[in-house]
């Protein structure tokens, strides 16, 4: 049998693990990242963290055929190398010919986030599916999308939905981004807040000392209506992102991840409504889901980006 | 050598063509598609029509390998029916098993638009390039997205890039293509006639007898700020529609087709300006240029989708 290791870069962690050709995790192994350190000197606490995945695996080196890593920030996949990641403070970093050298085994990088697609794809929400789209609806938006079990680069989280709309951190207004990750969400909900300052919304917020994702589906359960208009509105623009990407990609499963995407059947059963009212006509529309790996899918989806390297 | 039958099925002609594996027109035989006929009487024209390039182009019948189709409408490609086509009035039309029976030729069906596509890359403005994205900038806005010389079904005229925008004719608020079309511009070029009413750009919309897509570009020649401000804003939001699609699918090369596509230069120094704007920083740019196949895209493109069929 075949095997991989997956590794996921995180800001906060370093994951490593050996991974068999079906997507199964046989060993895992977590260090903090110390974004603070030089990037030499991470590098070694990554080598070390594969080797530590690899002993307790128990598989023979032998098997193990190539190293996948996953990174955030702007990447050149070809030449492996890190051009540039913000959160770990790295520039042009040749990780892959570095890591290949120490472990004598071949290495490739994937971004992050297609890493995760891809780790549903094998194994999670979107198993079997021909074609697939992710969507991670978190701090930003980050999409992938996967066809025949293969990642295809690009990223749709700054496509402009609302043009001269609200202002995104890419630089751009009126990214699918801005308005349709956890961030757009607070900011709705906070304008809300500002709307109706003396109603349940405002009140939840205060309870909690902040505006969350989470503000606006606590005040809903406490039957406000502020907060149910501002979901319907969160799910209007999340819809017409989802339908413009359903209708380009023909995706036959979608699936959401990230913290809002914890609201479940909540969430997708009036989604699932608005996205059917937006795509073609006549159009098979495609299953909407949420993701099931967490952290694994990053993990999985590194180690099968390179089952074919 | 193998050979590949063309088959452009237009709401005025059909056209159809004997193409090598190169996509080289051997031969083509046009005829008029009458389309207020009934659908069978117009297979039969199609059949004769593909019989009489066939012979035009002297190639020996059994180097033909399959018979490309592309159609307008919403079609079935695995199955090879028309669903149904508008401008022609087809409804559930077996067209591959007709085509297949009376010609003793596999036969299979593309979107119109994908099989142009097609064309511009394998022997057109994108040749060569191993992705692609060709988009028509005609009565509507359409898409194409080529990938290693395959056809990625899937269309982005109606990706919505200004929420609760203009009306589009597909129902939805705020398409791509209900800025970006030559409708769009036309729309754009009345709606500042009737803010300023006695200027040049009113004057020459007077002169033409009615105002089309090149209204407002004869005006910017007279000299017009008015029309110039039009181009730029449509420029504007072509920029942020491409942009959108360059960010996501990172193509080598976007072709732009259809009527405005003939202003050239003109349209794209000032749009490349525009694009790289919008697009993410430090990402490769791709080569914008204009189709160059014109009408024989689809033919070429069509024969070129069943070249592994």
């Amino acid at each position: 049998m075949a095997y991989y290791i997956g590794v996921d870069i995180g800001g906060t962690n370093l994951k490593t693990g050996v991974v068999d050709e079906k997507g199964n995790i046989i060993s895992e192994f977590s260090v903090p990242t110390g974004a603070d350190r030089p990037q030499d000197t991470v590098l070694q606490d990554i080598i070390g963290a594969i080797k530590n995945s690899i002993e307790n695996s128990k598989v023979d080196l032998k098997e193990i055929r190539a190293v996948g890593l996953g990174s955030p920030g702007a990447i050149d996949t070809e030449n492996g190398i890190v051009i540039r990641n913000y959160n770990l403070g790295w520039k042009d970093f040749h990780i892959c010919e570095k890591i290949s050298a120490a472990l004598n085994i071949p290495a490739k990088l994937a971004n992050d986030a297609d890493a995760a697609a891809l780790g549903e794809v094998v194994a999670g929400s979107a198993k079997g599916a021909k074609s697939a789209l992710i969507i991670t609806l978190g701090t930003g938006v980050g999409s992938g999308v996967v066809i025949n079990e293969k990642i295809f680069p690009g990223e749709f989280g700054h496509m402009v939905i609302a043009y001269n709309g609200r202002k995104c951190t890419c630089g751009r207004r009126g990214c699918f981004e801005a308005y349709s990750s956890a961030t757009g969400l607070i900011n709705m909900t906070k304008e809300a807040i500002e709307k109706n300052p003396g109603g349940i919304l405002a009140e939840t917020a205060k309870l909690e000392g902040a505006v969350s994702g989470l503000t606006v589906f606590n005040a809903a359960d406490r039957g406000d209506e502020t907060a149910a208009k501002v979901i319907d509105e969160y799910l209007e623009y999340l819809a017409c992102g989802l339908a413009n990407l359903i209708n380009g990609l023909l995706p036959e499963v979608v699936s959401l991840g990230g913290g809002i995407a914890k609201q479940g059947e909540r969430l997708l059963a009036p989604l699932r409504v608005k996205v059917e009212r937006e795509v073609f006509k006549g159009l098979k529309l495609p299953k909407i889901v949420t993701c099931t790996l967490g952290y694994k899918a990053g993990l999985i989806g590194a180690a099968m980006a390179v089952r074919n390297f």
